[in-house]
């Protein structure tokens, strides 16, 4: 008797404790490190991106679920926001319904191509100059052009973003925004600086969209993705990888990108990457070289390697090196730690 | 022996798991949603405000509580905060206590007639075109238009709030904020653009302040309300509503603003709404007709109609028309969801 | 067996509870109250910091941790940040380790002399006009003139925080900064307006770093610390207190402060601060006289007298009085509430 009137008190005391908090989990990570760039100061500074979120899942019954996620980005050197252009809530701020028919989200997210394409690069999508995510996979295209200046280059405001059910492999991802103008920056593009292409807080000229479609088969991945940005450039990727025995994965991705839209000449650029990872212990050793042609301009080049060593599945260390290589060439290190929570 | 040792063993869990997180609840809610205006494009817009707030209640003993919230305001089609010019905590930002006093707060929030008069509009507050409270109930009265330009309309800072008990359905709310200055923009008023009433930076010239007296019996509820902003200008407004069935609620709301202290001519406004919200199943109509005219200037006449179906008590989906019809005439769509967290 | 499936639903239910929330705590404090200052009006403001913050505590094993902490502050009268051009996390944002060698983190936070030197003022480091810490004993130091205007005068950006383990009643703590530049203001210094000695966004002239060096021992506390800001101005500090019986803490710190590397006259400052805390049941009364003299400048004498009531653990109401004299003297009162959460 005693002892159910105490399983009694201490349920009490934990659905006050969950109650509490409702439904909202907060989470993020923190990730700093020493840096040190060719003819550059000694700098703390970051590796992967610095994230303080806040998400939440509600079961609506019927296998039917409404979510939520808004994401803060930092810079924890400083304790600032990424740039005083970007969003508070640059990482996303989404709000949907998932269940049988796939996920469908309204809001601020990374566009399907953008999103995709992190699992075929070797260092995992950071946005570091160790990584080939930023600056060579996707070769400087940005998608909200006409946004501030400094805002997010993979990112779509004002959009709608559906992910369809993996089916045998297969999924589709797909992000469309409206065409509405978000107060940002002139773009001069095939006009003048007198009577830019787009002016000020100018719409879109099409609708842009993003599309991926992914397919798996045990050991094996590949992608395909297609976008079009706001001033009517276009992305396509084909990437592929596979995991040659339980500690080893290959990775290999090939871009092209069209500027047509706004400039006369030199609109193209290809790049492509290959890249390994490969598990030892409680470490990864992570490694890849690509290159990055823009029409007209110097090829960029550049080898990276890294290792991460794992204290436990939510933290780790890490240091890099990289050469890059264009007109001048740029070397790059870094050690830090990355936590997340 | 070994289940009471469980017993214990589960009840520290809990005692650390509600510790973790002691008393903060994280609360908040997504809106976001399609959005059609005459000669606008089609747009990724909201309907509510968007809310991330942090808020806590402490048991003192005695009947005494200490209470805190802050609570940032954003919007999701961007992952923006509401305005470069509202603060980070434009919901509200608020620590006080609570007993059979009633409840005594300092610091920034909505103030005690715009909290009040919400109850008496069929939109039930929603700051959306299709309602009516930003535009025609309060018809542009703005609390505090010495601060930054853009900032928010129906909030104090730098204020007391005291709400009193209720005692035999009535109920009276105040709000009393001080004179000081808040940085602001310079307001012209009866000077000149040289010399403006009030310039830059300046003190109120009187306390502003808020009362609301309401009264529920049964069925029935009213509503009486007077303010003063930081520039003189008067609001007051009476409102009714009657719970005709048990799905069927009426109400109506008529306003008074007089901006005479900074306006030498036509410095009055009138505006009232009626509106009835019916609830069927899991859904609610929502529809009202307003009016507001301010003097010399010609009125603005708005009727809307809206729809909300829970998936939940915290999730529904919308859609809404509106007709708001002045000098030109405005129709004006949505359709979206909205999940509190 | 009843017993024993309800226990495991219970202990689901509350792993859950926990789950949901990962491993964050949310924290903070809001402190508003009334303040009257010499020829000001009444206003709503502060004597505390206010703060809204995130952390969390791994555990990596073999007494090993990960650490995290960020956190926002923000003036609760008007719900805006500190200040414009504040980062959104001034309180702090670090990450780091901790276990037998001492706790090791990366980021931006309070330097180790601004952090120690609150325990041997009689406010325990309050902001306020009523405390000796910002304007007495550190006179106006600060840390990082090269970044933004108005930014934090007692923390370090880009750093690295080592504090060592307590050892025999000894604990030393250090800060180092990297030399990177901040995108900050001019500092004209021993130049000109135009050729100022740091020009906008410079990069430190030598590595800030700050240590100092605690003892504990019983009822007496010591401290010894020194730094070194971005521009080569020093500070350094001695302090003690003595508990002179379970109620009544005495303390005194003596500070010097060198701007020479950018002054070519009156380089250098003093200042002192005497002060008591006197417990009294659910109260404390503090009280302090303290003098800053600059070189070539009038010397500042202040006196204080506050009283903090507890309410509970975690909030109190207080009331001050200051009475600051220089080339004119201003008195200071307020009243108000702190609640921390």
């Amino acid at each position: 008797m005693k002892k159910s009137l105490l399983v009694l008190a201490i349920a009490g005391a934990c659905l006050n404790a969950a109650h509490a908090q409702s439904s909202v989990t907060v989470y993020g990570d923190v990730d700093v490190g020493l840096v040190k760039k060719t003819d550059t100061t000694l700098a703390i500074g970051k590796r992967d991106s610095n994230a303080l979120g806040f998400k939440g899942v509600e079961d609506l019954g019927g296998g039917l679920k409404a979510l939520f996620q808004v994401e803060i980005r930092f810079e924890p050197d400083t304790g600032t926001l990424e740039s005083v252009t970007r969003p508070l809530f640059q990482g996303q701020s989404r709000v949907g319904l998932q269940g049988d028919f796939g996920m469908l989200r309204l809001g601020r997210g990374v566009s399907a191509l953008m999103e995709s394409i992190q699992a075929f690069e070797p260092f995992h999508g950071l946005p570091t100059t160790t990584g080939f995510y930023t600056d060579v996979i996707v070769a400087g295209y940005t998608n909200q052009p006409l946004d501030a200046a400094g805002n997010s280059f993979n990112r779509m405001s004002n959009a709608l973003f559906y992910n369809s059910p993996e089916f045998n492999g297969f999924q589709l991802n797909t992000t469309v925004a409206t065409k509405e103008a978000n107060s940002g920056i002139a773009l001069i593009g095939r006009g003048t600086a007198a009577l830019p292409q787009y002016p000020a807080n100018a719409q879109a000229s099409a609708n842009p969209f993003s599309v991926s479609a992914t397919y798996k088969s045990g050991p094996v991945a590949a992608l395909a993705a297609y976008e079009r940005n706001v001033v009517e450039s276009k992305l396509w990727t084909l990437g592929a990888s596979v995991i040659a025995s339980g500690d080893i994965k290959l990775m290999a991705d090939y871009s092209r990108q069209d500027r047509g839209h706004t400039l006369a000449a030199n609109s193209k650029t290809k790049a492509w990457v290959i890249g390994v990872n490969y598990a030892i212990g409680a470490g990864k050793l992570l490694a890849g070289y690509g290159r990055k042609q823009p029409d007209g301009v110097v090829a960029t080049r550049e080898a990276s390697i890294g290792y991460e060593h794992s204290l436990s599945k939510r933290s780790y260390i890490y240091v890099d090196a990289s050469n890059k290589k264009a007109a001048t060439a740029v070397r790059y290190y870094d050690v830090g730690i990355r936590h997340a929570f």
